[in-house]
C-alpha cells in the first residue's frame, strides 16, 4: 500500500465519478431515441443509466474535499482507468437489450467503439434496435475527440491538473499550445467536432439518407470510427453524393481540427503551410491516383467509380475509419498491399484519427534526409525542422520510441493472433486494423467480413491493442512498469 | 562533368583496379580446384581470370602517380562499385561454363553469393561441376569479410584512406577502435576468420563430410552465406553431429570477431560482459526453446530432434546464414511467424551477419525503457548507455534512420514483389530474407524452394535489396541523393 499512498487515489476516484456522469449523459441521449423509436431497449438504458449515476455520485461525493491537485502518473492512470470503465459500462446496453449476449463480444464492441476502430462482430447490424444503434455510433463520437477532453470543456474545475489529463491521452506532438488555456482550447475543439457533425448529418440528410442514419454516420466518419448502420456499410447507398459527401468529413475528421478553426477566420495561410497537412493530402492523392489508374486500366472499371472507390477507400484507411464502400479484398494483390501500407500511416495530429500518425512519418524521412547530409558531413551540426521549429532531442527519442514501439506491438500482436488460430493475412490485417483504430483488415478479417468468427483469446488480443493504440502505446504501458512505480 | 572533377576519379579507378586483381586471386583458387577434378569448368576460369587481370593491371597501370588522398565521397563510391563490379565478373565462371545460362539469373546468384544471402536460382546444384561450385562457396567467403577488409589486409598502402573505405563497407557502430592501425585490425580479422574457417573444416570433414563438401560448407558457414554444394541443403546430411557444427560455426560468424580475438587470448571477461553478445544468445535461446517445445509438445518430435531442427533454423536464420536443415513451412504458422520475426533481428556488428543488427535491437529496447522513464520525470535527463558509454545524440539519429529506411525499403520491396507476381506472404519473406542476406523466405520462396520460378523483374529487385542490404543501406543510397553530389 505504500507505493499507492503515493498516487492521490481520492482524487483519481472523484475524477472517474465526474467522468462517469458525463458517459451517463450519453447513455441518456441514447435512451431517448429508444423513447421516440419505442423499442425494447428502453430499459436497458434506463438500468445503465441508473447504475453508472449510481457508481458516479457515489465516487464524487465520498471524495468531496479533495483538491485538485495532481501531478503525471494521476494522469495516466485516470486515462488509462476510464477506457478500460467506459468500454466495461458501455456493454451493458448491448448486453442488457440482448443485442450481444455474450461478454467478449460485448467488450470488443464497445471497446471499438470508444477507441473509434469500428471492427464489429455483429452478423446482422439492422436487426438492432434504433437506441442500441444510437448508442454504438455515439460511442465512437465521444472516443474520437477523446473523454479528457469532453470533461476539460464541460467541467470547470479541471484547470490545473487539466493539463497532465490532456496530455496523457493525447501525447502527440501539439500539446504546447494548449499549456495557457486548456479549457478555452477544449471547448473550441468540441465546437468545431459539434459544428462539423452538425453539417455533416445535414448534407447526408439532403442526399436521401434518413435522419437517423445522417446521424449515426456523422456521428462516425467525424470521430473516424466507421460503424456503419447497415451491415454493408457504405456500399449499401448506391448514390455517389454520400460517398463523396462522407470522403469529405472522413478526411476533415483525420485533419489537425486547429487547421479548420483557422479555415473558419478565413484564414488559409497556415493551412496552406502546414507540413503535416500537406504530406496526408499529397499522400492521398498519390495513393488514390495509383490505384484509380490501376482499377481503371487492368479491372475495367468506369473513370468516376474508379476515382470514387479508390479515393473513399484511401481516405477511409488513412483515416482510420474504416467505413467500406467496396471490397478491397477484390482488388489484385499489389493494390491490396497498398492499402495494408496505409494501415501504418494513420491520421494528423490534434485530429480524431489513430495509427501512427502523419507527423511521424514526415519525421522519420525527414531524418533519413538528414541522415544523408551528416554521412557526408559528419563534422556539421543539421538539426531537424518542422514547422520552422528546430524538433529538440528528447522529442526524438520519444518519437524513435513510439514508432519502434508500434512496430513490435504489431509483431507481437500478430503472433498471438496466429496463435489464436487465424491465418497469417488475416492476422496481420487485424492487428494493424486494431492498433490504428480502422476497422477491416485483410483475408477473414476483411472489409466484408468481420470479427465474429475469431476466437475469444483473439478478441481479447485485438481489444487490447485497440486500447493501447488509442491511448498512442505509453500512457496505458507505463502503469505496468516498475518505473512508473518508483519514487 | 564539374561534379565529377570533385571526386578523386582515377584514384577509384586505381583502387578498384587492386580490388580487381584479389578478386582474379580467389578466380585462381577455384581455377585450381577445376584442374584437380578435371571437369570442363577450366576454361570458363581461364578466360575470367585473363579478363579480370587484364581490366585490374589496365587500372592500375593508367593511374599510377594518383596520391591515395580521399575522402568520404571516394570510399563511398569505391565501395559500391566494387559491389556491382565484383557480381558482374563474378557471373563469368556461371555463365561460360554453361552452369547458368541466363544473365539476370547468374548476376542474382552472384550477387546472393558476394552479400552472403545464399538465395538460388539452381534447380540440381549437385550436377554443377567442382569448380564452379568452388567459386560459388568462395564469393560467401569473401563477401562475408567484405572485400575492403580484404584489401587492407592485403593491400600495403590503403592506410590514410582506408579508414574512409572501412567505415563505408561497415557503417556499423563499431568503426571506433581502428581508427589508429586499420590494417593491424583487418589483418587480424581475416586471420580469425580464417582460423576459424580450417577448424570447422576440420571438424565436418572428421564428422564424414568429404573434405570438398568441408571446406565449401565452412565457408558459407563462417560467411553466414548459407550456400550448400547439396540441393537439400543441410538436410542433406543425417548426422546430428554435422549439424551441431555448423550450428556453432554459423553462431560463431554472426557473433562479434573482436570477441574470439579476446577468446584466444583466453579473456572471456569481456565476452561475458558484452551486451549485444548476451542479447545475441538470449534470443537464439528463447526462440529455440520456444520452438522447440511446440515441436515436441503438438508435432510429435522426439526431444533431440525437436532441439536440434529448431536451434539449427533459428541460429541459420538469425546468423543470416540460410542453411536449412528442416522445412520450417510444415511447422505450425505461429512458429513459422516466428521464424519470420527472427529475419527483422540478423547477426551482431563486427561479424559476417546481416540483417538490422542486434546492437540496433538493444538500443531500439533500451531507448523504449527509457522513454518510459522520460515520461514520468519530464525533467531529469537520461541519456542511453551501451557497454557502459553514453550513446551520442548523431548516432541515435543515424539509428532511427537506418532503422526506419530498413523498414520502408522492406515495405517497398515487398509491393514491387507483388507486382511482379508473388503472392503475399512468399514477397514479404524473399524481400525480408534478401535484405537480411538470409538466403530462405516464406511460401514459394521457403526453404526447400528456389527463387528459379521469379519473374526476371522480381530477381532484380531482390538482388537490388540484398545489395542495399549487405552495405547496411546508406553506402549505397548515398550516391543517388544529390546532397552528395553537392559541395
Amino acid at each position: 500500500m505504500k507505493n499507492f499512498n503515493r498516487v492521490n487515489l481520492k482524487l483519481i476516484i472523484r475524477i472517474c465519478g465526474y467522468l462517469l456522469l458525463t458517459e451517463a449523459a450519453f447513455l441518456f441521449l441514447s435512451l431517448l431515441v429508444s423513447l421516440i423509436y419505442g423499442e425494447n431497449d428502453a430499459l436497458a438504458f434506463i438500468y445503465s443509466i441508473l447504475l453508472t449515476v449510481g457508481l458516479g455520485t457515489m465516487a464524487v461525493v465520498f471524495t468531496r474535499n479533495e483538491k485538485n491537485e495532481f501531478g503525471k502518473r494521476e494522469g495516466y492512470i485516470i486515462v488509462s482507468l476510464m477506457w478500460m470503465v467506459f468500454s466495461l459500462i458501455g456493454t451493458l446496453p448491448f448486453m442488457w437489450s440482448g443485442s450481444i449476449t455474450n461478454f467478449t463480444d460485448a467488450f470488443f464492441e464497445t471497446m471499438s467503439g470508444f477507441t473509434g476502430t469500428g471492427a464489429s462482430i455483429l452478423n446482422d447490424i439492422e436487426a438492432l434496435p434504433h437506441g442500441v444503434l444510437f448508442w454504438r455510433s455515439i460511442t465512437q463520437w465521444m472516443g474520437g475527440m477523446g473523454f479528457v477532453v469532453l470533461a476539460l470543456a464541460v467541467l470547470p474545475f479541471l484547470g490545473v491538473g487539466g493539463v497532465q489529463l490532456y496530455s496523457a491521452e493525447a501525447p502527440g506532438l501539439t500539446a504546447d499550445k494548449l499549456q495557457p488555456r486548456v479549457k478555452e482550447t477544449a471547448q473550441r475543439l468540441w465546437l468545431i467536432y459539434l459544428g462539423l457533425t452538425l453539417i455533416e448529418t445535414l448534407l447526408l440528410w439532403l442526399g436521401g439518407m434518413t435522419l437517423f442514419d445522417s446521424i449515426c454516420h456523422s456521428f462516425t466518419s467525424m470521430g473516424t470510427g466507421g460503424y456503419s448502420t447497415k451491415q454493408a456499410s457504405i456500399e449499401y447507398y448506391t448514390n455517389p453524393y454520400i460517398h463523396y459527401v462522407i470522403i469529405l468529413f472522413m478526411f476533415m475528421g483525420a485533419s489537425n481540427f486547429t487547421l479548420w478553426y483557422f479555415a473558419l477566420k478565413l484564414n488559409f495561410k497556415p493551412i496552406l503551410k502546414n507540413e503535416e497537412f500537406r504530406l496526408f493530402v499529397f499522400i492521398i492523392l498519390s495513393f488514390s491516383l495509383v490505384i484509380a489508374t490501376h482499377l481503371f486500366l487492368t479491372e475495367g472499371y468506369g473513370i468516376e467509380k474508379a476515382f470514387r472507390d479508390s479515393l473513399f477507400q484511401v481516405v477511409s484507411i488513412i483515416s482510420t475509419t474504416g467505413f467500406v464502400s467496396a471490397d478491397y479484398m477484390l482488388w489484385p494483390p499489389v493494390l491490396i498491399a497498398m492499402i495494408f501500407t496505409l494501415m501504418f500511416i494513420g491520421g494528423s495530429t490534434g485530429s480524431t484519427g489513430g495509427g501512427i500518425k502523419v507527423v511521424r512519418i514526415l519525421y522519420v524521412f525527414k531524418n533519413i534526409y538528414f541522415e544523408v547530409k551528416r554521412l557526408i558531413h559528419p563534422k556539421a551540426i543539421i538539426p531537424i525542422r518542422l514547422e520552422g521549429k528546430t524538433v529538440p532531442q528528447p522529442i526524438v527519442n520519444s518519437l524513435f520510441a513510439f514508432f519502434v514501439l508500434y512496430l513490435f506491438s504489431f509483431a507481437l500482436g500478430t503472433l498471438l493472433m496466429i496463435a489464436s488460430g487465424l491465418d497469417m493475412d488475416s492476422s496481420m490485417g487485424a492487428v494493424a486494423t486494431s492498433l490504428a483504430g480502422i476497422g477491416p483488415g485483410l483475408g477473414s478479417t476483411g472489409p466484408v467480413e468481420n470479427f465474429y468468427h475469431v476466437a475469444p483469446f483473439g478478441k481479447w488480443v485485438l481489444s487490447f491493442l485497440m486500447l493501447i493504440g488509442r491511448l498512442e502505446l505509453f500512457t496505458f504501458l507505463i502503469i505496468f512498469t516498475p518505473a512508473f512505480w518508483k519514487k
